[in-house]
């Protein structure tokens, strides 16, 4: 017997795909692990450029994407010549993508349409602590601000919890949100 | 009488006016409050995009960059479409220009003459996390590691010295490292 096989793709989401994958992982757990990489090259003053391509997951290399690039400086009121947006504000579109997505494929999988999601992020950096002037100044944000706009005919309610759901999800939030080991090495 | 005034720059980085801002500073703590932002607006499944304009700081709003665009999607084998480097991706681009950049300026400031600086960055995430396969897995990155390769013509030691301080004085280093307060909320 033939069975018509019927895609359920919800807000762009694969959820047929996504909950097959998750029953894979269950039975092999070593293909959910990934590493993700990046590369930068110092370009002159606050200048510097970063690229991503390749990663390991699934239990293999993907080297298949173009090279992506990115500029990264400091407007002028921070030494530099706005060549790029500057390394706090990357990190500010990492966090929106990250729950964004985890918002997405989390309220895909329930079932939930949306109909639109915009966000908006402001951190906090006093740079007395970046520039050594006082030791009791955090160098890294003092505090991260997101607001949620979410269009869908769904109650508030849920509303709040697809915006848990993404904050539970989002590993980039929980990188930042959480303390993350991270080792920095000279090569010899 | 008048002073012929030199600029010191280093390594491209304006010595002289590091210095005075520094300075500044020290007179007129409040000038030393930014804020950074960014705007996301979902686009489709996993593909949305993030926008980096205006930021505060030295007093006054600054609106005078063009609007800077940032798409971020997933691999396929993370149901996107390879629209733009993921979240996680977008995370180590952020710190790679961040620790480029507190070392090139605090090198600088130490007057240390600096050809080349090159560095690598890998994190690993167990999806697991993610998908909510398992509550015992680390929803963030686990582990970043990073390594430096620095051209100049000075000691080893005093490379390991410019690795500390750029892990010392970097703000998205250090937003990762410690735990950082982030709220997340719904707009009504």
């Amino acid at each position: 017997m033939e069975a018509a096989i019927l895609k359920k793709v919800v807000n762009g989401v694969n959820v047929d795909e996504l909950f097959s994958t998750i029953g894979l992982i269950k039975q092999h757990p070593d293909i959910a692990k990934f590493k993700f990489r990046a590369t930068n090259k110092w370009v002159d003053g606050t200048h510097n450029r970063a690229t991503v391509k390749d990663f390991y997951g699934a239990g293999k290399e993907d080297d298949t994407r173009e090279t992506m690039v990115f500029h990264l400086d400091e407007p002028p009121v921070l030494l530099g010549n706005n060549l790029g947006a500057n390394p706090v504000e990357y990190l500010l579109v990492a966090l929106s993508g990250c729950l964004t997505t985890a918002m997405i494929a989390h309220g895909s999988a329930k079932g939930i349409q949306i109909k639109a999601i915009e966000s908006r992020y402001e951190g906090d950096i006093d740079i007395r602590g970046l520039l050594g002037i006082s030791e009791d100044v955090k160098v890294g944000y003092q505090n991260i601000r997101v607001y949620f706009k979410i269009d869908a005919d769904i109650p508030e309610a849920q509303k709040e919890e697809l915006v848990k759901l993404a904050q539970k999800y989002s590993p980039v939030f929980n990188t930042v949100f959480n303390q993350t080991p991270v080792s920095v090495h000279l090569d010899h």
